[in-house]
């Protein structure tokens, strides 16, 4: 492997076709803070398949225009050349342009709102870098949350901008105890291989087993922490009595996830107490996901990877020193 | 006019009382980044001319009376006199004062409110101030916003406070494509007057013509993107099928013309690629506009000038070097 | 008194089991300012106290549990010893062990989550701190009203989480005038001492009286300044005409009583310029108070203290020197 990469480095530094290639293969791979781009070039088949099977092309599309929108913006805008080849300034991007696909129909102004929103994410990754920097914690996926919220909000406004798969907005209430019905084994099953896909918006098992294999084929860990956050994020989720289609379609279970690979095994060197730290954190997310799924009623948008972001953050800005 | 300017500039030196009328019409100037008297002046008139116009005469005695209170806080405490006399500490407590009588009804209690409003805002603009140097943006109209969404949504809980012109709170219903029916000429001259003279709440076509003479004595650029920015905010929401209605009553333009100012006049120079940048933050301050209110629809209150700050804060966070 | 405090200073310091005694009535204490663990105690039998004569002792006894969990996590989490041993790391557990038995159902589960509510109110002070150290400004509750509306809000998306008392979440409907009838002296008197109870969130006159005790033996000037908040705050709100039975049962005093002790006797050095500083806070924390129950109508929770938090922060972030 490390022969390949390193063959595959040498010719990416001779040709600059090859290069923006790469740029954008590692954007991808950032989405779970893979910096290698078969890692990226995993996760782009996993949510190419999961998009064709579920007969919406558009998303993996949609992906692809806003991750090149988004490196094409950073060049333009002379960022820093390693956060540019390390793929920092196309994880946003790439979501943001399979988010929009997800939940809005299918017309030309929605590649405008594609391409607009790739450039964007660029912008705000560089503004929420330049605040964050201050306290030496990642902005993670928050300047794609904040750009497709605001792109999304915005549909309502604009008679050319459909929301076609958005939440209704309407008043809070509370779940009905029988939505929490006990889950056969395989619906735990299936929710521990959505949680995983739902990282990219896709409830797709194939998919899942690709974006892990894209995971190990970089970082051993952070497969492993992926699986962890999943069976943490299901048992958390159903012992508290969530609705049993939310848990099996993995819509609990991204959030604690990602919480899950940031905490274990990006930002903090495995221990027995990171351990014990990543998993309250874990934990957390369940629970604040079921509290934005709340709070984001009342404006009938999605929660995308929110709660992950504000509980890494919560979990990160203590700044410990666990050794 | 230099040699006015510098007239009146000696006659202020050797005048407190004078020194305090100056302050006060560049607090008004400040609305639109102009540290001019002579743009106070006129924004002053402008404003007076089109609240008679509307029968709201209270509109522009608020604005008169916030600034001045706003002002004397200032002054009381203490704060730094080259700010002071840039009219730094009046935008917000003017525009404060404007917004008030706008949308509550004409009582007593009404003037105790538009004087602790335009004390807070200076109050809330020291405090802004200090948070957002550490990142060297300027705060921009947050301080009017912030403190006009608090008093307005207090108005719910005290019966001697009537909220008479708020929007109605509700559920968020997405357009009417009908609404967006195509623009004649007319509503489009409209629109561009109105997108200008709605930085002061206030839908006014002399007013506006006022607006751009004030900022042209002081800043021929800042009233050339002032054009720009409204041209392009209509062209883009009625491209994208907003409301007509929104349109011409420039509710969805004066937004994107404080976007346009600030980052094409103000906090950059001019270049081709500032242009361009200025141009995509304008676009997005549309979307963002009517991202803004359907977010408000939940609560009740005007999105005020929320859109540009956010945008703008967005667009001068990267600290980009454009030269 | 002082021979009494040194005496139990160095018992604690010769036993570890004291010490945990102290830093738990500290961190109680700390709810109000006051780094003294008589405070803390006369603080704790007032809430046990109005919590067994409401019928709900498991209010108390939730915040016992959390206070201990908080401490337990900084334990584990090593923090500054200095700042463990004032409490600092015990008053957003204990006020967040307090809350949930209020507004939740008495389930096996809810004691989870007071456990994890007072674990991570110390992960988030700590996030909380080190974000607000930049502008040399204290974190105050916040840690609590984020941890606890997190906590609250995800009630609905779980059935073994059931709110019980949490405010119906609805549309926002401004206030009926009649229910701003004029109050009788006695609902003034017990207002007043409602208001300092519900700090605690009781509505309880005796414990008012213990809380003014505990505030007493520590600092004179607080205890002063907490009736000078609870008497401006229901003058305000009664002057502007907010709903008598709120005004009586404390839900618009608290916030001011808080705000009124912070300015006037913790964090600056009273003089005439600051006790008007801090009187135009405290009146701006009822309206505040008012904005923040419109606010979160649709979301059906409570203001918990966010009220104080925002406004004490928009009058300490900019940094006055009053001397």
């Amino acid at each position: 492997m490390k022969g390949v990469l390193s063959r595959w480095e040498s010719l990416c530094a001779s040709s600059r076709v090859l290069r923006f290639v790469d740029i954008n293969l590692r954007g991808i791979g950032q989405v779970m803070f893979q910096d290698h781009p078969l890692s990226g070039l995993l996760f782009f088949i996993a949510i190419g398949w999961g998009s064709w099977a579920g007969g919406v092309p558009q998303v993996a599309i949609g992906g692809l225009v806003a991750v090149v929108a988004g490196t094409l913006t950073a060049q333009w805008l002379r960022v820093d050349a390693a956060g540019l080849n390390a793929g920092l300034y196309g994880f946003n991007a790439y979501l943001t342009g399979i988010a929009l696909p997800t939940f809005m129909a299918s017309t030309p102004q929605l590649w405008v709102y594609v391409v607009l929103g790739g450039a964007l994410s660029v912008v705000v990754m560089l503004a929420l870098v330049n605040v964050f920097k201050t306290w030496g914690v990642s902005v993670l996926t928050a300047p794609f949350v904040l750009i497709t919220w605001l792109l999304l909000l915005g549909t309502n406004a604009f008679a050319g901008l459909e929301g076609s798969a958005l939440p209704p907005a309407g008043v809070i209430v509370p779940i009905d105890p029988a939505a929490a019905d006990p889950l056969r084994p395989v619906d735990f099953l299936q929710g521990l291989l959505t949680s995983i896909s739902q990282v990219f918006l896709k409830g797709h098992g194939p998919a899942a087993l690709l974006l892990l294999a894209g995971l190990a084929v970089s970082s051993l860990p952070a497969a492993v922490f992926a699986l962890v956050g999943a069976v943490v994020g299901l048992i958390t989720a159903h012992a508290l009595g969530a609705e049993s289609q939310l848990i099996s379609a993995g819509l609990l279970g991204f959030n604690p996830v990602l919480t899950a690979i940031a905490l274990g095994a990006v930002f903090y060197r495995p221990s027995f107490r990171v351990v014990v730290y990543t998993l309250l954190a874990t934990v957390l997310s369940v629970i604040v996901q079921g509290a934005m799924i709340t709070a984001m009623t009342p404006f009938g948008i999605p929660t995308l990877t929110a709660s992950f972001v504000l509980v890494t953050w919560l979990f990160l800005l203590p700044a410990l020193k666990f050794e």
